[in-house]
């Protein structure tokens, strides 16, 4: 009886803020049992580390293979979606996606594209600039709310996740989204053409800011709605 | 937004053999974040022990609570349900549940009586008179036929998939998105503010038109977005 499952290209896990070098190697071995081997680390505490090659076990060359980097917008610009975890209730509510849902898009989503998983820092998570990034929130239901799950525990469930759901085509739309570089390019357009209309405030523009972000990165634009965005943009400079 | 799962009763984690306190620590973590919190131990090695309390933080009163017994048919004498977890292909097939089913079947059977989900030795497993002792075997999909899930986390999958089982009310916080009518005054804003700016030509706008309400139609706006969106178009008008 084969109970084995395929590699799964085009799945990023990005681990920001790591502090203990032990949940990065457990991290990886929890990728590897499910075929999953693409790692970025964002400004991990310790990196390299003894630790996490320990807990890595055999999966030791997903962390040779691992890159580090200073920034999550770094480590998901070639990412075509972007899906946070969080283990708290936000002030601003954003997409969600129930972990099946969550596996079936991924599965779906990167068999054309790469697609990103982005766990935060075992004390705190991801702030809500990083928050901001992502597509879509995932919370993985725990027991009175206690956000206790293990870091690498939390890439273990993902991970399983993915790997149980059939790539169902939704096909919902044949669109193929920008990247997250184009995004971000777009909104440092979009929010400098803001403050140039007096529209936003520059000194305090942080909930607009998110507003605009979960607006339209609910768009999820290809490249000729890219290009009509920021074609608007520049009539606008224009002027 | 409540993703908070209950307690999930009459569902017992035995772990047979244990070589690692820190597995058995890590183990109770990932029980109890799944709102499961039976755990006998069937010989470990080491236990009590520090490293086990320092990997479970707060599910200490899962490990104060454990009982240590000497055998297999000791811990599950009083189950009406006992599933062996298996890594390895066996000489002798036995009723096997795929995951999903294992989540079904536990969650069916717990609300009536005690169900227990064996894990065997980080080595070796679960031997053959000790998988004799179970109904059912799962085996977790793995990449490449490595048994390389670390023991803790796959009782991580396990009581994840048991938690799972059961339909959760995610409550995915109901943006109400707002009605037609305040879309349809939208575009006749956005169209009027383009033309104005020169980015549309009045007499050939149709496939323009086309792409920017496939653009916002899918963002589908709450009130408090259609507000930003038409304070923007404000702002250009000024200028």
């Amino acid at each position: 009886m084969a109970m084995q499952v395929n590699l799964i290209p085009n799945i990023r896990i990005v681990l920001v803020g790591t502090t203990h070098p032990g949940n990065i190697g457990a991290a990886a071995r929890a990728m590897k049992a499910m075929g999953i081997t693409d790692l970025v680390l964002v400004s991990p505490r310790h990196f390299p580390s003894e630790e996490a090659i320990a807990r890595a076990t055999a999966a030791d060359d997903i962390l040779n293979q691992a890159r580090v980097v200073n920034t999550l917008s770094e480590a998901i610009a070639d990412c075509h979606l972007v899906i946070g975890t969080s283990a708290q209730v936000r002030s601003l509510p954003w997409p969600m996606l129930t972990m099946r849902e969550m596996g079936m898009r991924v599965r779906t989503e990167s068999a054309s594209h790469p697609v990103a998983i982005v766990f935060g820092r075992e004390s705190s998570g991801l702030n809500n600039d990083e928050l901001a990034l992502c597509q879509y929130h995932v919370q993985v239901p725990t027991y009175a709310g206690c956000s206790s799950l293990n870091l690498a525990a939390a890439v273990q469930i993902f991970c399983y996740e993915i790997m149980m759901a059939e790539s169902i085509q939704v096909n919902d739309e044949q669109v193929r989204p920008v990247a997250v570089a184009d995004m971000e390019q777009f909104y440092t357009h979009l929010f400098n053409t803001l403050v140039d209309i007096k529209f936003m405030d520059p000194a305090k523009p942080k909930l607009l800011r998110e507003r605009l972000r979960r607006l339209f990165n609910r768009t999820r634009p290809d490249h000729n709605e890219m290009n009509i965005l920021r074609g608007i943009l520049a009539a606008i400079n224009d002027k």
